[in-house]
C-alpha cells in the first residue's frame, strides 16, 4: 500500500495547514498519509479539525527545523527532526514519498544524507513547475546548485525531460537553456559550450531561451544553474506581488472605487483568482528534488492546506508513474556519453 | 545652447515614434533636438505630423542598423549609420547628449568606438530605472557585460550611486548586490568576495538583495553582472506580459464579460494604465550607458513617442545636473583604492 509521509512541522503555517492538506488528500482522494512531527501537537490539531480520516497515521519526531536556521548547523546537531524521521521512513520503504514545506536547504541536505544520489547523478536539483500561456513548463535548477559545470546542466536536462514526460504528460518535451538572448553568440562561455553539447545530445533541444519567452510556453523544459533559477523564480514572485500591491493601493483610495471594485470582483472572481493562482508559486504544489534515491518534494514555505493537498497529489502521481525508476534508467542511458563532458 | 541628438532611424517604430517624441519634447518643453537619419524620410514624416517646431534640426545619415543585425558586422561595414553620426556630433560637442531606441549592442559598441570610456572605467554598463512600491531604483548592469570581475561590479556601484543621487534625487542612496538570498553565505564565490569589498568601500552598502525585494523598494541601487541583469529585466517583462494575456483571454470569453469589463475600464482606466506603465519598461524612457565619455541613453526598441519624450527629459536633466562630470570625479576618487581589487 502506497503511503506518503508529510513533514507536519515544516513551513510558515505548520502544523495547521500541513494537517489540513493531509486531511483533504485523505478524505477527497483516499490517500494514506503519515504525519511526521510532535505527536501531542499533531493530535491537538487533528482533534480541533473540521475533518477527520482514518487514513491518517502519526509518527513522532521530537525536533523540527526553523525556516530561518542555518541548514548545516541544524542538520549536524539534531537527529530527531521531523524532516529526518520522514526521510528515514522513505529509506526503510515504509512510505513511497516524502513532502516538506520546510527549510529547502535543510531538506535537500538531509535528503542527501539519508537517501543519497542515484548512480550517474552528481548534483540533485530542485525542479519547479511553471504555468505558461501554453500549458506548464518544468524549470530546473531552482536553487540547489549555485555554481554548475556543464555535466550538471546535462543531468538537469535529462531529469527535467523525464519529469515533463511522465508527470506533465508532455509528448517529446522540448528543452531550452536559459540565457540572455536566443542567438548562439549570447550567454556566458560556459553556456555557449553547454549549447554545443546539448545540440549533439538532445534531439528536442531548441537552443537558448530568454526568460520572457518562458511564460509564452516556448519550451517544455528550461535548464539553468541554481543561481539563475533562483533569481528567475524570485523575480516572478516579486513582480506579481508588486502588481497586486499597486492595484490594491489604487482600489482602496476611496469608498466609490472600493464599491465598484467589489461589483467587478463578484463578476470576475474566477478570472482574478485564476490569475493569482497561475503565478503564485505557493499554490503550485510540489517541486521535486530530482536526482535523490527516493521521491522527495518540497513545497513553498507559505503553502496553504490546498497547496499541500496538491503536493500530495503530485507525489502520488510520481509514485504511480514510477518516476524514480524512469529517472534512473534515463540517466543510466546517458551516463556513458555524459562522462566525456566534464 | 544645449541640444540633444536623437537617432531617428533606430527602434521598432522608427522613424514615426522617434519623430513624434522629438516634437513633443520640443513643443512641450522647449528642448532643441537634432534628428539624425535619412533626411528625405524624416522630412516626409515631419510634414505629415500633427505638430511642428522650429526647435527641430536634421542631420543626414545615409545608413541605419536593423534591430536584428549582428552588432559587430554592422559597425565594421557601415560608417554612416544614424547612430554613429549622432555620436560623432556628441564627440565634436555639437550636441550635449545622444538618445537611441535602436540596437542596444550596436549602440554600446559604436559609443565605445567613438567616445571611449572615461578614466577609471574598464566596463561601461547599461543602467535601468525600475519603479518600485517605494519610488524608483537604479539597476545595473542590464546586459552590456555578460561576465564581470569584482572590479567591474565596484565600478557599477560607484556610477549607480551617482546616478541615483543626481537624477533620481535620492539622498545617500543605498546599494545592494543582487543575489539568491540575503545571508552572506549565499551567492557565488565571486559575489561573496564582492560582498566583502563592497562592505569596506561603500558606507551605504546594505548587503545581498533578493530580486523579489527590489520591487518592494528595499534598496536604491542594485548591482549585478549583465547576464543576471538581463535575466531579471526580461523576467519582469515576461511576467507582466503573461498577466495581461491571461486577463485578456478571460475577459474576451463572452460578450457579457466584455461589457462588464468595458464598464470597469471606464471607471478604473487610470489604475489600469498606471499599473501597466509602472512596469512596462518601454515606457520608462531612457537607460543611461554609464562609463562612456559622453552622455548616451538607450530606449526600449518598442518605445512610443511619449517614451522617447521621457527619454529626452532624462537626457536634459542629466546635462543640467552635470552627470558626466560628477561620474568622472566620483570614479577618480575611488580609483586609488579600486586598483587593489582585481
Amino acid at each position: 500500500m502506497m503511503k506518503i509521509a508529510l513533514d507536519a512541522m515544516g513551513g510558515d503555517f505548520a502544523p495547521r495547514e500541513n494537517i489540513e492538506g493531509a486531511l483533504l488528500a485523505a478524505r477527497l482522494h483516499g490517500i494514506p498519509i503519515v504525519l511526521v512531527g510532535d505527536e501531542k501537537i499533531i493530535r491537538q490539531h487533528l482533534s480541533r479539525s473540521r475533518f477527520s480520516s482514518d487514513l491518517i497515521e502519526i509518527v513522532h519526531a521530537a525536533e523540527s527545523i526553523d525556516m530561518h536556521e542555518r541548514a548545516t548547523a541544524a542538520i549536524r546537531s539534531r537527529r530527531q527532526t521531523s524532516m529526518r524521521v520522514a526521510l528515514e521512513l522513505l529509506k526503510e520503504k515504509k512510505v513511497s514519498a516524502v513532502i516538506s514545506p520546510g527549510h529547502t536547504g535543510a531538506f535537500m541536505a538531509t535528503s542527501l544524507l539519508i537517501l543519497g544520489r542515484f548512480p550517474g547523478i552528481e548534483r540533485p536539483a530542485i525542479a519547479g513547475y511553471l504555468p505558461t500561456l501554453r500549458g506548464a513548463c518544468v524549470i530546473l535548477d531552482l536553487g540547489a546548485n549555485v555554481e554548475c559545470r556543464i555535466s550538471h546542466l546535462l543531468e538537469f536536462a535529462i531529469m527535467g525531460e523525464v519529469y515533463a514526460r511522465l508527470i506533465e504528460k508532455k509528448d517529446q518535451p522540448t528543452i531550452g537553456l536559459l540565457s540572455n538572448g536566443e542567438e548562439p553568440s549570447k550567454g556566458t562561455a560556459l553556456l555557449r559550450e553547454a549549447h554545443e553539447q546539448f545540440k549533439s545530445r538532445f534531439p528536442t533541444y531548441l537552443g537558448f531561451v530568454e526568460s520572457k519567452d518562458i511564460f509564452k510556453g516556448k519550451v517544455d523544459v528550461v535548464v539553468c544553474d541554481g543561481f539563475i533559477g533562483n533569481i528567475f523564480l524570485k523575480t516572478t514572485e516579486g513582480v506579481i506581488g508588486a502588481v497586486y500591491s499597486l492595484a490594491k493601493q489604487d482600489i482602496q483610495k476611496n469608498l466609490f472605487s472600493k464599491l465598484i471594485f467589489g461589483l467587478f470582483y463578484l463578476l470576475f472572481k474566477n478570472t482574478i483568482k485564476n490569475l493569482g493562482r497561475r503565478f503564485d508559486y505557493a499554490e503550485y504544489g510540489a517541486a521535486p528534488l530530482l536526482g535523490l534515491d527516493g521521491l522527495v518534494f518540497v513545497c513553498h514555505g507559505r503553502s496553504s492546506g490546498k497547496a499541500i493537498k496538491n503536493a500530495i497529489l503530485t507525489a502520488r502521481k510520481s509514485v504511480e508513474e514510477h518516476l524514480l525508476e524512469n529517472l534512473k534508467v534515463e540517466v543510466m542511458k546517458h551516463s556513458q556519453t555524459k562522462s566525456e563532458a566534464t
